[in-house]
């Protein structure tokens, strides 16, 4: 191992494929000659978490919080001096999660509000490409206000089309309308005044960026090009 | 998790684009409506195994052994029920790990002469896709003879030429060039009589297939099918 360099533990299979998507990126990544100049990473890709659409907007549902938990627990166990969840949703329980483990977590709104920081000229309102779950929680909206940025969500309609695209990624049942919507509601957005584009759901991060004319950061490739920076620091 | 359902443990990182590929395949092999349907797959994605290549075609490196047999250990530790190993050289090691633990170790090369003996007709002589150590030390040779089937190496220089185009696709540096040695190589093996072929390097499974007219087996796809069996068994 390159000296110094941590063991990157994953909190996955939120969905399944889209934790693979950030491996697949985690590879590609790193300039290497040779297999042992990529980075040591031990996922725990486990899509028996309790839904957190089920938790979180339609109620009722399990509490994800102890399965993702336990999962973090046993990634330090196993040796990773930091974690990382390719799920922007599973964000929500991060507080936990950080507080049962002694290494660091990778947060991701705070390295969205960096990405976003980062872009010149700096946008001031941002079309959010994410799950119901995210607004409704309120995950990245109040972090984004305190940066400057305003948030522009999808309206309700809009919305839950968005979230029958993310239900189709995780069915592995994506057709051409289906990619057909989620252009429609970047544009929808654009019209609304974003001058700027936030993907923060890594099942939409598994299709094609949206075809519009501002500035496209995308959650997952904020969180590889982070990870990356944390293993090696 | 569906009752009695396994968890995948996989012995990964040789190199870390095959694993990702492996647990790629393994999400697109299972039917699922939502992200509770895939398996729960805990991968040790660790590249930082002393290399294959060097322990046993160039001599004089580091023993892979330990690593695997701990990484193995680790795997049974977290909770899975059944390993893979997404590379076939390390199967050379596979005796080792599997007396280090009390869970089943899938076998490649087994689940190979499983698969070319159910193609009809029966292939005689099978071309051998695979890294020189393959066959420096006779991992298919042995036990695809035993069940009747010939295997066709390449030449030297041919050979030669398939191990770099290995270490293309390990340092993400495959140009047109290497794809058509590869080809060349299958082609080559076709007119010495070959009449199917086996992909049994994971490097190479991340190719696309050549284009020959005789069956060709993919040891990663066997690998694949049969850790979804073996998990639900």
């Amino acid at each position: 191992m390159t000296a110094g360099e941590k063991i990157v533990g994953v909190i996955g299979g939120m969905g399944p494929e889209a934790t693979v998507e950030f491996m697949r990126r985690l590879v590609a990544a790193v300039p290497a000659k040779d297999d042992a100049d990529h980075l040591h990473v031990i996922a725990d890709n486990n899509p028996k978490v309790p839904s957190r659409i089920k938790a979180l907007i339609e109620g009722g549902g399990e509490d994800p919080a102890p399965v993702l938990i336990a999962m973090a627990r046993g990634l330090e166990a196993a040796g990773a001096g930091v974690l990382a969840i390719p799920c922007n949703t599973a964000h929500y329980y991060l507080p936990q999660i950080a507080r049962a483990v002694r290494v660091p977590v990778l947060d991701v709104v705070a390295l969205a509000v960096g990405g976003l920081s980062s872009l010149a000229p700096k946008p001031r309102r941002v079309g959010m490409l994410a799950s119901t779950a995210i607004r409704l929680v309120g995950l990245f909206g109040a972090r984004l206000g305190a940066a400057g940025f305003e948030t522009l969500f999808p309206d309700a309609e809009r919305q839950a089309g968005l979230l029958d695209v993310i239900r189709a990624v995780k069915a592995g049942a994506v057709t051409a309308e289906h990619r057909q919507v989620y252009q429609g509601v970047a544009r929808h957005l654009a019209g609304q005044g974003a001058d700027a584009f936030l993907v923060a759901c890594t099942e939409l991060s598994l299709l094609p960026a949206p075809d519009v004319t501002r500035p496209v950061l995308d959650t997952l490739d904020i969180l590889v090009d982070a990870t990356v920076a944390a293993a090696r620091d």
